[in-house]
């Protein structure tokens, strides 16, 4: 067939096939929290095969359209992850600290929250406390994202049209869903839901209602135990979605964590949390595959920790450095207090050689305790590894987004995060 | 009309107006050297008007398409400018200081030489010298971007199809092009091309071909005299070649000292800069507009100084401190260095208070001399405005791609930085 045949059997296609304005059934929505494009750049680097001349592609080179404007309606143009996500789930700016309220702290929608009220089924899964800021902005209305045993306590009460708001939850929390004022998971038992509190126990969920708090606060590093706890909670959330509800489904998935090793400026925990994000979206995008009336949006609240892939002057960024690490900088400097022999101990974990600066720096540091040796960890690994980074809080970088499936083309181009919401909510609501 | 309609009526208007594989005739092709995507996130709220409430989108915000991975061929990730415009100009990445030959050191041909074996007008435009790297690698080969007499003799020599290979060049240079031992400026007279060296007499050029050089190696900064030199070089350029050959042009234009700016770590001057190169994209987004078989690209060879727009822990980037700067930092270090009233000096050209620690940084610097000064300068800046860098070097951050025009959805996605050299000759060698 010649071009113009090959264009006209196609979009006969599309005429037959499609319906005259498609609108995805389920929506699947995953938040790299604190991923800002160095992070997803990073991880490119950080997965390279070096048996290969070339640098392979990610799941994120697969499917990126755009970038996101990230600045908060604040006298700052640096958003917390609060704002940030309220902008993302409401498609309103707010200040920072928000969930889900405006700046004079009145409630607004969320995407959730219209996908309840359309009879689709709802589902939040994240690395932290489920209640923490990004999956709260979804599910809760608060002046504080700090006011977490209120927000646990809207899982409970914020009723949509007599139920309660979502219906799959994974994550972390139990010192707010267990507590001596209120027991929350007996009255989700008492609601119908399953509970599971330990992730080996992920598999025993078998249908929705449901939710699995599987920490007290937020899950430990992927580095420092299950390094696939989240592609594990996605898997499940998947399956447990998939052919569930006629009407379909909301899926939020949150790498809460890149976020935390960003504040920690710790470049080995935060690749490993990419790669726990990057496995579970890349389930995601298969459950696209095979269900087209799917959308998957990708994107990031903001970056985290000014990090950078080069510092010092010198034309480098060393994946090898990061990693050899076996842990994060808090695990590691914990070994190494206990550490019979610290020498021994710092090269197995960190794959650095402990040179006499080195030897200086991690004494000084043990007589100074856990903290200040964590750092001199983080630093090392920093400085042999060429990562740059200038700030413990967020930065104003624009994030990158991605899409795969059905409206993917909504997506492509640079747009307020606002706008991202806007497109998902218009879709849930057609 | 409903849906399938619309769709079916615009599917055959395309397949009866557009020829059955359409290319653009005419490129324009912009590079901002080092504009990670820090600079251009940077630049929306550098340029944002504080009386309204949200923040405006800039130009390149209305034509993002994508980003591009930068790595070169090399034993490290992060390139250099001659390795990023080796990959940009022929399509195949080199090492670093590579200016359009491969590993082995052969020649590769650039997009710019197969534009002049087909007959297209060909134009570089830059605000460095023209023989520097990012120009280079379109119209010489050269082992070492250091070369810079024998890349600039290549604009003589290195004959395509019996002609020289560049139509039309502005920026600087003069140093490189008359020498004792060759001078080029009366070569190129003598194959007809218009001179000048005034930027004020650009517009006494009237024709192709021209060469205009208007400083011994880079033009002035943006920031220290005029702050639209690149804009008033991509006006002539576009006036010259508009309509001038059947066959159309190709037009390169650097916004070279982007770079330069983030090699000092200097976030005012890099802002001047952003602002000259991104009237200049408006100039050529209008001239698509009017010109509709034209493709613009527009892309960043690599990301300079590991810009980040936040520092210290505070979720703050003051764009009011940047917008008050009067002067490159090395200008204002000259500045005090001869000032009677030092602090009178600080406070007009920075625009910050010459608070009791400022005074005793400025004063112990101005003992070392103006270098030492202009750190104290800029470090100050950077510091009142929360602007991060983590070194005097390039990083290995994506790039954003931006396009607009015909053939624009080509870029589309993340890719790698080869594959817009290879879209861009394929569309040339339609």
């Amino acid at each position: 067939m010649n071009f113009k045949t090959r264009l006209l059997a196609s979009v006969i296609g599309m005429l037959v096939a499609a319906p005259a304005v498609a609108a995805p059934k389920n929506i699947i929505y995953m938040i790299g929290d604190g991923m800002g494009p160095t992070y997803t750049t990073a991880y490119r680097y950080f997965k390279d095969d070096p048996a290969t001349k070339v640098v392979e592609p990610t799941v994120f080179d697969s499917i990126l359209v755009g970038m996101a404007h990230t600045y908060p309606d604040d006298d700052t143009i640096v958003t917390d992850s609060a704002a940030g996500a309220t902008a993302l789930s409401t498609g309103t700016k707010s200040y920072n600290g928000a969930i889900a309220v405006d700046t004079h702290k009145a409630h607004l929608e969320t995407m959730l929250e219209v996908a309840k009220k359309k009879g689709k089924t709802t589902a939040l899964v994240a690395t932290s406390q489920i209640n923490h800021a990004t999956p709260a902005s979804f599910a809760s209305h608060n002046e504080s994202r700090r006011n977490y045993d209120e927000i646990a306590n809207d899982y409970v009460d914020n009723k949509i049209a007599g139920k309660l708001p979502v219906d799959l939850m994974l994550g972390g929390g139990t010192k707010y869903f267990i507590r001596e004022d209120r027991n929350l998971v007996n009255e989700f038992k008492e609601a119908g839901y399953q509970y599971v509190d330990d992730l080996s126990k992920l598999d025993t969920l078998n249908k929705v209602p449901a939710i699995g708090l599987f920490a007290e606060v937020g899950l430990p590093f992927a580095i420092d135990e299950e390094p696939q706890r989240l592609t594990k909670m996605t898997q499940t959330a998947l399956s447990l979605l998939e052919n569930q509800n006629d009407k379909g489904f909301f899926l939020m998935v949150e790498g809460s964590q890149i976020d935390w090793c960003g504040h920690a400026n710790d470049i080995a925990c935060a690749m490993r949390e990419m790669d726990d994000f990057a496995e579970s979206i890349k389930l995601a995008k298969a459950f696209v595959d095979s269900n087209p009336d799917t959308i998957l949006v990708v994107t990031a609240d903001h970056s985290t920790g000014g990090l950078t892939l080069g510092a010092n002057g010198q034309y480098r960024w060393e994946r090898d450095v990061i990693a050899n690490v076996k842990g994060s900088a808090g695990e590691i400097a914990k070994a190494l207090v206990d550490a019979k022999d610290v020498k021994a101990t710092w090269k197995a974990l960190t794959g650095l050689e402990y040179d006499s600066a080195t030897e200086l720096n991690v004494k000084e540091a043990l007589s100074q305790g856990p903290k200040a040796l964590s750092t001199v960890v983080k630093e090392t690994i920093s400085d042999a590894s060429f990562t740059g980074w200038t700030t413990s809080g967020h930065t104003a970088i624009d994030v990158p987004v991605f899409a795969h499936g059905m409206g993917k083309e909504r997506f492509i181009g640079s747009q307020n995060n606002t706008k991202i919401a806007d497109k998902l909510i218009e879709f849930i609501k057609k």
